[in-house]
């Protein structure tokens, strides 16, 4: 089955929508998707931008506010500004990372977003992480502990390498096994029927 | 019948395809398009930027030129990259504020990009524009001349403030008449959904 890599920030705005959709639309296509959380953090510093552009440049900003009401009223998921924005990721990038293996790991980084997207809720708080955790059916104590590893952290920090050594500046990003880039919630379609084409 | 604004810089990659598209598309639909050419310059500048950010960012640059390739193949379009990118619009826009209620507007525009970005001409050589005009059936001298009057350099401006004061910061932008915005080549769709909507 082929596979299609998505990459995603848990403070990028657009990655919430992909996340929502990606699922079902590379099971109806028979493509495997796997959840690949990083940080934009040190990507954005490495092109001069200390926070997200939708900061940096206001008109860009209030639009792109406006564009994901409209893009999730579409889909019919909720939506509630989050603030601050962006939020800090590290805490849910960590904890994504250490139960990567686990069977609620996808179902916990879409909570994630649903949590922070569609309720404004902090994702930079332990107890809503905590609570997340519980409402998929993780233990708690030692996914904290184990987010809290040095060899979480390195896994995070190298799958960030990885993401910049792909071409990636910005998120959702979608990678089929060839290396072909797809970026934005809107290149998502075209990400799978690339990944189809290329395996077979 | 609704409207639906069409703004772009001739120097804009991503609205050739969105050029390229616009026509069927709102005809199909019902959606009457009124091409609005502006400069970017100003905008950008604006924003800081002393040219296009595709140049400023160079992993989203290398991006743009690959998914534009793949669009186009998508469209069967022709693509070939110009050097220099930017290029200097201002003499095509002149023109098409010129031509603004001529018979030949929309194709000259049309025409404009596939020179561009479908054969990688100079769109600021005045031969290239002269060839264009006729190809389209326009009288060349008496065009250039008034492309270059006071009273076609003062309607650039002001629709580029126009453009400004829509919250545009980017192209192609599209506009339904109740100035709800969507920017970008893959937000044509959901413009022209907009405008039926929003109109009836």
């Amino acid at each position: 089955m082929p596979v299609l890599d998505f990459w995603f920030d848990f403070a990028s705005s657009y990655s919430y929508p992909a996340a929502m959709r990606a699922d079902a639309l590379c099971k109806a296509a028979g493509v495997a998707i796997r959840y690949r959380p990083f940080l934009l953090g040190p990507i954005f510093k490495a092109q001069g931008w200390d926070t997200s552009p939708f900061n940096i440049y206001e008109a860009k900003g209030r639009y792109m506010w406006r564009d994901l009401e409209r893009i999730c009223a579409d889909l019919g998921i909720p939506f509630k500004r989050p603030s601050p924005f962006p939020q800090n990721s590290l805490l849910a990038a960590r904890v994504a990372v250490a139960g990567s293996h686990e069977s609620w790991h996808d179902e916990f980084c879409r909570a994630v977003f649903t949590a922070q997207f569609g309720e404004a809720r902090r994702i930079d708080d332990p107890a809503v992480i905590g609570e997340i955790l519980k409402a998929v059916g993780a233990p708690q104590r030692p996914t904290f502990d184990l987010a809290g590893s040095d060899a979480v952290k390195l896994k995070l920090r190298t799958q960030t390498e990885e993401a910049g050594r792909l071409g990636i500046f910005g998120a959702p990003s979608f990678t089929p096994e060839d290396g072909e880039l797809f970026w934005g919630n809107d290149r998502l379609e075209a990400a799978i029927a690339w990944a189809k084409k290329a395996s077979g």
